[in-house]
């Protein structure tokens, strides 16, 4: 297997050819409003299977645009996600990126009430003020969590995007938000995952650039 | 779909125990000392190519253990992926975790010289004392930098987690390790991400702890 010469500034502008002519060959054509965002996950875990798998509510590309445009906080469920975000184009449309996972209060409300500390990291963000994107890679109970004070009427999120990965309740939990009629982003079935959920703020983010 | 109720303290087990069960059902038996990384490989990504697609040269699991137990230092190609990194875990073995990636030294003598600031980053590392495990699960260029500095002679890496992502030179980079006599641990093929290099990192971490 042979390197190929690629400018450092280019590898990126030729990963996205290299995945638009596989998708051709794969005779998937995606949305024309969504391709740059498929494209960025499927960038991101070399997995097409997101090509299939992404689920947009009606709207929901130009409503989150509208948000990180006012400002809007993002919050995630873990600090890998966070990391992965690009925090300093989210600052030059006036918007942070935050995550209280490592909280020591969320910790100590998680063990006192027998919850995640992703659970209780969502109440916690539903106090911040102003919209709050939500953008969960890892843990289902955050969604549940979210979807939970939805029904009570205790809340409403901005946004969410839901991609947490793996096998407990995951699948459910997507649904979950799918069934609401809160804006979202969902990878439907057990993929996903911190690297998923930055990927797509990042792709918003840089259409907005 | 229903949720299925599983305390918080017992969504991993039931995860890995899942793994098992999918494992057991496709047929797949895994190496028995190696079990532990792969499964948390699949349960980071929901992904079961990986237990196919993963690669251990001889005794790595030994060596890399070993590496840990004399307090390595962990050096990563992202934010994203030290951020993932159990740092706890890794401080009670004494050793710690960097990423030179946002360094201005790096951006701007990446630059300079027309290469990544992954590879760039990769020969500050070479300059750090004492083992240093490379954890890398972005930049096929990191891979790239290494074997160019093991073929001068000028430096030999005491162990690579190969785990790059993505399209353009993905694969030939991690072969260009595995084609060496250089302890490792690589998933072939294109998959791989900053998700999955922290998750084998913890996988050994754990298995010490």
């Amino acid at each position: 297997m042979e390197l190929e010469y690629v400018l450092p500034g280019e590898i990126e502008k030729r990963s996205f050819e290299m995945i638009g002519k596989e998708l051709d060959d794969m005779g998937i054509t995606l949305p024309k409003d969504k391709a740059f965002l498929i494209k960025r996950a499927i960038h991101t875990t070399a997995d097409f299977d997101y090509a299939k798998t992404l689920y947009f509510s009606d709207g929901a590309i130009d409503r989150v645009k509208e948000l990180l445009k006012e400002g809007a906080t993002i919050v995630t469920d873990t600090n890998m996600a966070l990391a992965g975000i690009n925090k300093k184009v989210l600052a030059e449309l006036g918007g942070k990126a935050l995550c209280f996972m490592a909280d020591e209060d969320v910790a100590k409300e998680a063990k006192d009430r027998g919850l995640t500390r992703a659970a209780v990291s969502m109440e916690k963000a539903a106090r911040l003020d102003g919209p709050v994107i939500f953008a969960i890679g890892n843990a289902p109970t955050a969604l549940v969590a979210l979807r939970e004070m939805y029904d009570k009427k205790d809340y409403r999120p901005s946004f969410v995007i839901g991609v947490p990965v793996g096998f407990v309740n995951v699948e459910a939990a997507k649904e979950l938000i799918i069934d609401t009629d809160i804006p979202c982003i969902i990878n439907r079935g057990r993929k996903g995952g911190s690297n998923v959920a930055a990927a797509i703020c990042n792709a918003l983010l840089y259409s907005l650039r």
